[in-house]
């Protein structure tokens, strides 16, 4: 028995997402049939619950349901209900439960609660027959196969994906606009990531920053660099980021931005104006990436603005994975990581 | 004319607290007003919209809604009108948009926006007559005089305390609970924060982590000392800690706990734990501070719990001002922050 090399489990998961999001566009029936059951039941609020990545998968989904369907959306705290005990009456409310396990506690506690309570509950998780599942009046699945590694790669664009295609089903779509992901997954992997890697081997803080749809990706790519690599990483909303953070912003601070050719994108120019006026050492990531001011880049195959974020996260996951080997880590290893909260 | 000594507004604004709150609680049948209208028009959802700190307090309030009122409730991301044109639904929704200055250009129009798509729609500022007092339909007012500082100190805590006023208002209570707030709050700013300034004078990454109420504190705490002495802070869940960043404590970590003599400060414990086995030097701040391992204590009196953040935040003030000053800064001077967000 050969011993596993530093990262191969996380290498060959980034490996396998064009074929995951392939096959859930095959697949893309079954989230139509579960939208129609939500459809004959029209909810008039939806609320999400997640944990960790499945959390920013969640925010981005908050965006499908508040644009696409037109419905107010919020994502939940468990420990209101698994703390607190609070009973909200939740009639006319759609929960969407993410997570890839299917096992956290809390989040079964929570949707099991919000069933009781009247919501109509759907759970998104990559483990078919989980308490979450059996929790759920609904289930939709990734279909990602097992995740080895300890960071979520494949099952987060799986998320994002699986998400998208149940709102749009929602919504009266056929998912058309997701028919060439994988392909265009595949083109997203082979850009090489050498360079931010080298510009980022000994970076001590990150921030990072998406404006719209992408703000779940700059989320997404603070955890992941803060998970492999030990990197003080954090998120802003390219909003927040102006109201305060920015004072902490000088030439020793690297800013990953979020910018693709969307409306999240163009809304994000004049925030790395004001950030490259500070010094800050800027990588952009994104279809519109050549646009901006940056000293490297990371470009994403163009596609519409609401499903950028599948494709962006592949780079980010390159890079956390390339940064953590850099330094000398095993990203399958990180120090202390648990891949089920057993938190309530 | 003398000049202006480092961080003069900063600290004549942590003390003007105890005014600030004993005002505010003398003045909560002006809550009690608001609370009739939304009594008589019984909202099914809350969203609430904020920026900065205020989306600190919204987050606060979120919890207030679900366990004290039983309503699900959601926080608003504004570029989903502002940005992406959604219109969503907001029949039978109480909106409540929270900003010191009412002057936010993205909370103004997501207000108007909310308030025609038949959101009842409340704005809390602490300038009567703002742009936001006039796109909503109800007010409320902070009352804590001009905020000259550019890190909000009393206009955080205060919108805090108005907060909880009008939504314990709203379920019929009459604020009793809050009556000895401005006392306490006294208490709670005479407590030396020595110590945890002298121990935080060369730290280069904190980490802060609350439950349930006391997560906003940890959000709000983390702000503080990024926006005041450029450290690299940032706020997780204690639920969220476990799921993946636990990861990135080591010796090197200072992680700030707010640990509360409640049901957010029990579930605490086992974090704590996990976080105290990793080598993390940890701060704990809260009225149950002294039961939990920890090499620097800040005490702050005890409370029912849903009122606690109110004080947890003072001696984080104090702590701010005081590292930023001890590393040769000027809180009131910090480099690039933008008092108004102009983003849309």
């Amino acid at each position: 028995m050969s011993m596993a090399s530093p990262g191969q489990h996380m290498a060959a998961e980034i490996a396998e997402q064009p074929a995951v999001l392939a096959g859930l566009v095959a697949r893309r029936t079954e989230f139509a049939e579960v939208a129609k059951v939500i459809a004959r039941r029209p909810p008039r609020f939806s609320l999400l619950a997640a944990r960790g990545s499945s959390d920013h998968a969640a925010l981005y989904a908050k965006y499908l349901i508040e644009v696409l369907l037109g419905l107010p959306a919020g994502l939940v705290s468990p420990s209101t209900v698994t703390l607190y005990g609070a009973r909200p009456d939740l009639r006319d409310v759609l929960l969407i439960s993410v997570s890839q396990s299917g096992g956290s506690p809390d989040l079964v506690e929570f949707t099991e609660t919000a069933r009781e309570q009247g919501a109509l509950t759907v759970a998104v998780t990559n483990t078919p027959g989980s308490p979450l599942d059996q929790a759920a009046e609904l289930t939709a699945h990734l279909g990602a196969g097992p995740e080895r590694a300890v960071a979520a790669t494949k099952t987060y664009s799986a998320t994002l994906l699986a998400l998208y295609l149940l709102l749009d089903a929602v919504r009266g779509g056929d998912g058309r606009d997701a028919a060439g992901l994988g392909e265009l997954a595949e083109q997203a992997l082979e850009a090489s990531v050498q360079r931010a890697v080298d510009r980022y081997r000994f970076v001590d803080r990150v921030i990072t920053t998406g404006r719209g749809y992408s703000y779940a990706t700059a989320l997404e790519s603070a955890l992941k660099l803060a998970e492999t690599s030990y990197v003080a990483a954090r998120a802003y909303s390219g909003a927040d980021l102006l109201h305060g953070p920015v004072a902490a912003i000088d030439e020793d601070t690297a800013v990953l931005a979020i910018t693709g050719s969307g409306r999240g994108g163009e809304a994000m120019r004049h925030v790395l104006t004001a950030v490259s006026e500070r010094g800050a050492d800027v990588l952009a990531l994104g279809s519109a990436s050549e646009q901006v001011p940056a000293s490297v880049r990371l470009p994403v195959p163009s596609v519409p603005e609401e499903l950028a974020p599948v494709l962006e996260v592949l780079p980010v996951q390159n890079l956390a994975l390339g940064l953590a080997l850099a330094r000398g880590g095993d990203p399958d290893r990180p120090r202390g990581l648990l891949k089920v909260t057993k938190t309530r």
